[in-house]
């Protein structure tokens, strides 16, 4: 179904080729002033184009609004966004009607509807998180002002380049100081050179995107089914193309011993924190009060240049050089929506 | 909250030192036969004192069916199993009443609720974990039969002992040759003594269960809120101390091109196969028909005998021996867990 | 929350003199061929404007489909309806800025949210019902062609004036025959000389919508908490307006002994079929098969032209002449939107 | 499904004849000391056998709480309830295996379930409310105490018989004074008349329950589609043999003018109340204030001794004199199960 969330539900229409994508939020509390230029910078984070190494499709992604707000301000309806699509140029999938992509969702969607919108991959398209940025973004604007919850998604890796830095939280400056948005100079550098490579190649490239959570309150998060960490494990797989999650200690920390990696309490000024945070702040599912640490995989993009072996609908084996826009590497794009889709759940937790 | 699903729903309740942990099974379709041994076989997996390398507390874990059922049979009502908790010995943890363990849910309960049932670790034990095998097993069994599909977990890793084959679906006599749960001889044995080593120690150790389902067919899953694979990571995270999943290539193959880990299709007497399967089973967030096949990391036990620093409920810093009866390493009996976890998924979809 | 259904959802949005309303359908199943005059003539039944006896505010409502067709074809992906508010006065309303209307929801919604769109109602209005007419007459069409379920609604009584047919399927032909939608030709002539009056007097009236549903296959409802009688309550009850519920003999019923109501049942050329009809087709919360039948009743408009007592913002005593364009009786036009509320229902448990 | 609740959720198993039935549970904060004798009482007033126009079957229906508490205190973790079936005498339901009452629910179990636990109607049997209202009670324990929030329902009407008095809040000594739950002693009285007759011929009673809520702040419910007085219909529709649900004036509302039933606003000492209160309480979905006020319709109950024509599983036509101990008016033992589902309802939107 296409509705996340309990207490703060994001139902989300649209397809890559379609008139528009859009999304309505239900369950903001009244009385928030939204800040437009807000949710215009997180999109235009997302939006394609945006650099060269981008997919070339061209969308200024300008949202409007069509309820929800007086005055600009919510009132506790649900809040409609709304995206147009423009750069359409469906003409360049035509080759694909018939023929599946590896890695792509062109079979599975054909298998399980016995319909097909493939026109830019029609609704299994990245470009319908447009409409979840969107939403997304206002929830974040909501909950950094009053909650105090800051959320900061970066690149933490791409193909075989990781930033070895500490997990900590980086302001949108300094993750947006490089188009790949990893914050450690040095790596962006060596990451867009990767980026350049595969595009230049035809082929594409994955990778991880890490993501802080700075001012949780401790005690945040629902035993037994919903813990904050599944809950966050929900959303992130929610997103396209990923294919892992994993909080503060991760895959790592099952290598170490509980003695070598358990986080020991202490007081600090009367307030409880952990000496170290292999926990990522969340212990039986609920937060601890520690920033919270986690990390999304990405796959390469699935579309890619260079000929492949595939099958048609007629389950013929054929040949494909898949054309149509498509980005080398989704990963400095995808920065913005992992932020949004954490800021859907700690919003869904915090109203 | 306590309830997981949307047409098949599990819902949890009990602790680790009240009368009784159980669950409630709802959405099961009548006239199926239960077969009462496939149960009890799985609880038995579970149940803790089943080896030399698990928990000292002995528990039978018989269960019982209050309703749901005539004559054995699913009638469509909902099944309530119950599971009395017999081998308890609550003063075992008296110095935990007002003591925090490292790495645990104490500190996070506390806060959340302002109350905590410090026996055994409460609602935040894996004890809970009994009601959800139970029911979970019934749904195993049920898709195992009515569709299919088969459901394998295994022990991937302990430690730094990782058994490197490719996955592949096992039978459960061969996962349960040794009574850690990895199917390898030469790996398990090495876990084993692993085990043993951090046992001796006081210490504990944490590793990754793999699990492949077999015979699934493709087009299952929902986009794009309710992805097949966002469902498990939601599942397998709900898991007591689990702290990632990915599927298919997952974490690993972030680092490769997409022209390097694409899969191919190709047909196979009229059945569309993938070459590869770094997908894992699940393209779009819906089947393709190949074996699903993720991996869950649990960390190592948090409970564990060494001394560690940590604070008391007044914020003072004492020094911790935790007593009680624990696991050196949960991840043998995790293996159940994980199959109850994925049968409950994709029950869901399926039923 | 503005989203009803589980199998089929739909998600509405919008206010009376926002820029639009509209609703998101989720889970309808692919394939189907919508039929786009069909949902423009339930959204004409509704629409303000249609007939002397109407509110004078005059909108074409034209609705949009901006996603989840290929070819005007289901394609399983959300479909977005939209629906421009075109004919919007908004200054007529000034006057209510400050003030409580009675028997509105105008101080309910200053109550909870602390603010209003006061404009034409805002959200409370049953401007938002356009919205959710658009995706229920799909659903209506929907389950009409696949599962030959049909749904009838109509006048039962305005006032006073009260038909006293036995309740049976009418044709949409026969509903329409009059402005009033009451299939009784007499009947109808007496209820509309009831609103003139009323409307002359600056009063309002209200009646009751009496439903019948054909073609139900027995079997459709479940235990015990998502009855069929319970989930058309729900949806009935989220009409704008709606003070009751009742299926079969209703509140009628309860003044009979078991014998003198009780529906024998007898074999009808092998099919199982009841002499009378008390229960209104639903036994147990199931159909059995008959007829569904039940009536919604419906308040007197609350917005009059004849001067009321109420209060300010302030909480001071003032005298009220409403201004504004509403419907001195919303029966006619609440035909339609309890088909679609209907048919939503029944929607959500035949896909 | 057998969920109810968003916030606090209750989950009911069990059938009239098993080992017993229950429900579990979730949402209710901690630190709640619990009132078991609270709870005792309103199983007391549910439960068979407690007067003599009751069902003859005996039940102390002691109940038993196996988790979620800590010395009798809530801990957040869910609540599971069990009471026992004791008086079970299966054997007089053999003559039912293949007969299908008229207006029970034997028949749709059939058809849906294609299998049916017969004893007792199984899981359509009231017997099941009796875990409703061990959760509902506690509930109705806890919005008492820490919202100031009260139920009182009573019997309206049996058969004919209606009571004419105001609705208002009566004390549950005053409710209790007869069996018949009637606080009006002369209607009570002809109640107890009316029953006292059913019974010697072997027929049955429906009648009317209505509930008053008392101390209900403003701004209390969810538009669009989650209404307060659309939970309470759903909520009340879940009860066995209702056919009706209205709010405030009801159907009888529909037959006025609006200048006769609207509630004008008036300021009493810096409170908003109105003056009169055909609205029950709610305007827009959401509660002004003043008292809640229903009525829910009982149907007569289905089982009576009496002949009458049915079918039996072959389709062949029989007659059929119905054995088994039943009630001949359920309605003194409906008004804590109304009082249980008022009580979840409110929890729901309250915690």
């Amino acid at each position: 179904m296409n509705t996340i969330g309990n207490n703060i539900k994001l139902t989300s229409y649209g397809e890559s080729h379609g008139p528009s994508v859009g999304a309505i939020l239900d369950g903001l509390p009244s009385n928030f002033k939204i800040d437009r230029s807000y949710i215009q910078k997180q999109l235009d984070r997302r939006k394609p184009g945006q650099s060269s190494i981008t997919t070339t499709r061209k969308e200024d992604d300008d949202f409007e609004i069509t309820s929800g707000l007086f005055d600009d301000t919510t009132t506790g309806a649900p809040i409609h966004f709304t995206i147009e699509n423009r750069n359409v140029r469906s003409q360049d999938y035509d080759h694909l009607k018939d023929v599946y992509r590896p890695n792509h969702a062109d079979f599975t969607y054909q298998k399980k509807y016995e319909i097909r919108d493939f026109r830019g991959g029609g609704r299994s398209s990245a470009r319908v998180t447009a409409g979840w940025v969107a939403g997304g973004a206002l929830v974040q604007d909501f909950i950094s002002k009053n909650h105090n919850v800051r959320i900061s998604a970066y690149v933490r890796s791409i193909g075989k380049v990781t930033m070895e830095n500490v997990p900590r939280y980086y302001d949108v400056n300094e993750v947006d100081a490089s188009i790949v948005r990893c914050p450690d100079v040095v790596s962006a550098s060596q990451m867009m050179e990767e980026i350049s490579n595969a595009q230049a190649e035809k082929d594409s490239l994955g990778g991880v995107v890490e993501c802080v959570i700075n001012g949780m309150p401790a005690g945040v998060g629902d035993p037994v089914f919903r813990k904050l960490s599944a809950q966050l494990a929900l959303a992130m797989m929610s997103i396209n193309a990923t294919k892992g999650f994993e909080i503060g200690g991760g895959f790592e920390m099952t290598k170490y011993r509980g003695s070598q990696i358990n986080d020991s309490f202490s007081a600090n000024k009367g307030k409880v924190i952990t000496e170290t945070n292999h926990s990522g702040g969340v212990q039986g599912g609920i937060s601890n009060g520690m920033d919270i640490v986690f990390r999304v995989a990405f796959k390469p993009t699935a579309t890619i240049g260079i000929e492949q072996n595939t099958i048609n609908s007629l389950g013929e084996e054929v040949l494909l050089e898949a054309k149509g826009r498509h980005d080398p590497c989704v990963l400095p794009r995808a920065v913005p929506i992992v932020e949004t889709m954490a800021a859907l759940v700690l919003g869904d937790f915090l109203v």
